[in-house]
């Protein structure tokens, strides 16, 4: 297998035009980083960001560092850079908070939207913060919380009761892409707000608001953004919108003028008016840094690229590592920037991979899960990663002890 | 002036039982830093904690530092850290997202803690954050916003239809403290519970939420704290409401086990059901090195020092400047770490301070505000502010227009 697979994965990524991008994240050499949707690469350029905020932005120019080393504006930037990745525009988009706490903002002013409607519709799939919170914003409405299987059961759900649909764009076990645009489209026939998490998504897919006439949306600073551990996070609320959107969180920084500490409220113009207390600066500095690093391709190649990795991936387990079952879709297009594969064994199998440098994760109760963040895996490492997973299928007793032992975080 | 009162301020810090402290802090040579209660000066330690968390745990260790590097258990440990300086025990305190969001979820805790009360009592001239989240969840929950204009005129707002009373413990303007403990007292005289936002307290004064009763409190980690820019907040609850504790804000951190991925919600032990998102664990480190900063000195300690600092500002400013008038308490024990001089130029006044060498600030309409960290502001460097208020009171034009070039952040 190897030599055969290498020699044509190496001709894929001397054809890949978002090769470069790989060059501005730091790897560590004896690593397949197949994680990144859990937590992003580092960019080589946060080492030095963050080292200059720390000693000198925070440590000499301390307070004043607000204006004259731009913190204050940083998000603005920051949402300019990522406006793209997401089909939408700066002023539609906030980074602020983590996912949780800005899905409950856009629950609570989705649902204000649309008054006298009395049902929110999420997914039992989704990742599960998603309905803790949605059930937590629909208790405090006083809202019925509708939830369905999947994606798929979701237009017979959507009716002229139903104020917002919040989805999860990617299931964040299978890798499965819901229909976005079908979706939204089916909302908005029953005057239902569509509300997209899209944490799996940004960075690694074609994401595209504005095309798929999305609402609102929410997503993850620190997977395929690479923004750093516990990043902060995102919101983003279309254009038209904006008039009669109120969150339920305004802090001081959601303010037209905070400094002016005017005891009315009055909001920022935009998205802005999502944000909430003074954000956390030198994680949202890792995000900046992060964001910056995949400037200069687009949603298209991206998802383009992430299509290839795992369309390689589910190929080369297919013809090789036939004992694991693969539990993603094996249509490309309905997939995301992961692979999930399904063995009864799979928690020590991505704790035996780890020990021979494949970093995957374990997803209860028998998935290991593996993504393929098109910003800096290359075809390369497809191939050596299923030449690991052969050998460690070949030859590593997973009933070991030490493969057991089980991590706080998975 | 000078050589006087320095050999007597010489002798306070040579007697001052937590002078060890400041060796601690990175201050440039060439400042007095008197902007501590709006950002609190870096640890020396903040440094090589950061870069080795960006290059060695971001950058090598990537997910696996979640577990290897103690991520996931780093707000445990800073909550061990702050519980002495809060007078709470560890399990009541949890570390987490901004004070804005942190006092949304206690007052939404706090009211169903207290079912059919119709009111959340605030404080008009808190912290105007504050007062926009009071009214928000105020609204959400259906319940009666109601206002007064100081500390003083709680007891008479207080009654049997109020289920919370909010209230920052120091006036931001003027530093002036509330009776927490009589206030807490009154609140539960007509079963009300009081809850403290203690971000102009902790670590400059001698929080006792135990010895004050208080049922829940809130508070900014980047002032007295030093967590550096924008650091994660905190929230305390009592252990005796933690049965009953319900966060409208449940994210999967504040679930007992989220790496389990329950699609049912359980909480998390003691306040860390408060929690909500993924953590940004950058800034979180910048936290735990600042509350470890403070380790070795006492509440008590760090109160007398700050009465002891601005005790000698309002004198030396009583003596030598009599052009500006003392905003805050005269009382020392009614005032927290912070003086505010009023002059009618107090914003050029902020500028022309500055621009030699002494960081305080503005506070509309009129106040310059001056906050003395009793970690690290010596008795020296009061003597050296004043000298510099006198000079810029004798020999800057106030009128110069770059001395009213209006910063975003002030």
């Amino acid at each position: 297998m190897a030599t055969l697979d290498r020699s044509a994965a190496e001709a894929l990524d001397a054809a890949d035009p978002i090769a470069f991008l790989r060059d501005r994240f730091a790897l560590p050499d004896d690593l397949v980083y197949l994680d990144g949707n859990s937590l992003g690469a580092r960019p080589v350029s946060a080492e030095r960001r963050l080292a200059a905020a720390v000693r000198d932005e925070w440590g000499t120019g301390l307070i004043r560092s607000w204006n004259d080393a731009g913190w204050y504006t940083e998000p603005d930037r920051i949402a300019a850079g990522l406006a793209p990745l997401l089909g939408a525009d700066a002023d539609e988009v906030v980074v602020a908070d983590s996912t949780s706490v800005n899905l409950f903002k856009l629950l609570v002013a989705g649902a204000r939207l649309r008054p006298g409607r009395s049902a929110i519709v999420a997914c039992e799939a989704d990742f599960p913060t998603d309905l803790y919170i949605a059930r937590a914003a629909a208790e405090l409405l006083g809202l019925e919380l509708r939830t369905v299987p999947g994606p798929d059961a979701v237009p017979a759900a959507l009716d002229a009761g139903v104020a917002v649909l919040a989805l999860c764009h990617v299931d964040f076990r299978s890798g499965a892409i819901a229909d976005a645009a079908g979706l939204t489209a089916a909302a908005h026939a029953a005057g239902v707000l569509a509300l997209w998490d899209l944490s799996h998504s940004t960075g690694a897919l074609d994401v595209d608001l504005h095309g798929w006439g999305a609402d609102l949306a929410v997503g993850c600073g620190y997977k395929y953004l690479n923004g750093g551990p516990g990043a902060p996070a995102y919101a983003v609320a279309a254009r038209k919108h904006h008039a009669g959107l109120r969150t339920p969180l305004p802090g001081w920084f959601s303010h037209a003028d905070p400094f002016a500490f005017d005891p009315g409220y009055t909001p920022a113009p935009g998205a802005r008016r999502l944000a909430c207390g003074t954000p956390p600066v030198l994680s949202l500095l890792g995000l900046a840094e992060g964001v910056a690093s995949l400037q200069g391709a687009t949603p298209e190649q991206l998802a383009a690229k992430a299509r290839g990795l795992t369309a390689l991936f589910v190929d080369l387990v297919d013809r090789y590592c036939q004992e694991v079952e693969i539990a993603s879709p094996r249509d490309a297009r309905r997939r995301g920037g992961q692979v999930a594969l399904r063995h009864p064994w799979a928690y020590p199998l991505v704790q035996a991979l780890a020990a021979r440098g494949v970093i995957g994760d374990f997803r209860s109760p028998d998935l290991a899960r593996f993504g393929f963040a098109p910003a800096y895996i290359r075809y390369v490492d497809v191939v050596a990663a299923v030449e690991i997973l052969r050998a460690v299928l070949d030859g590593d007793d997973l009933s070991r002890p030490e493969f057991a032992v089980r991590q706080a975080v998975t």
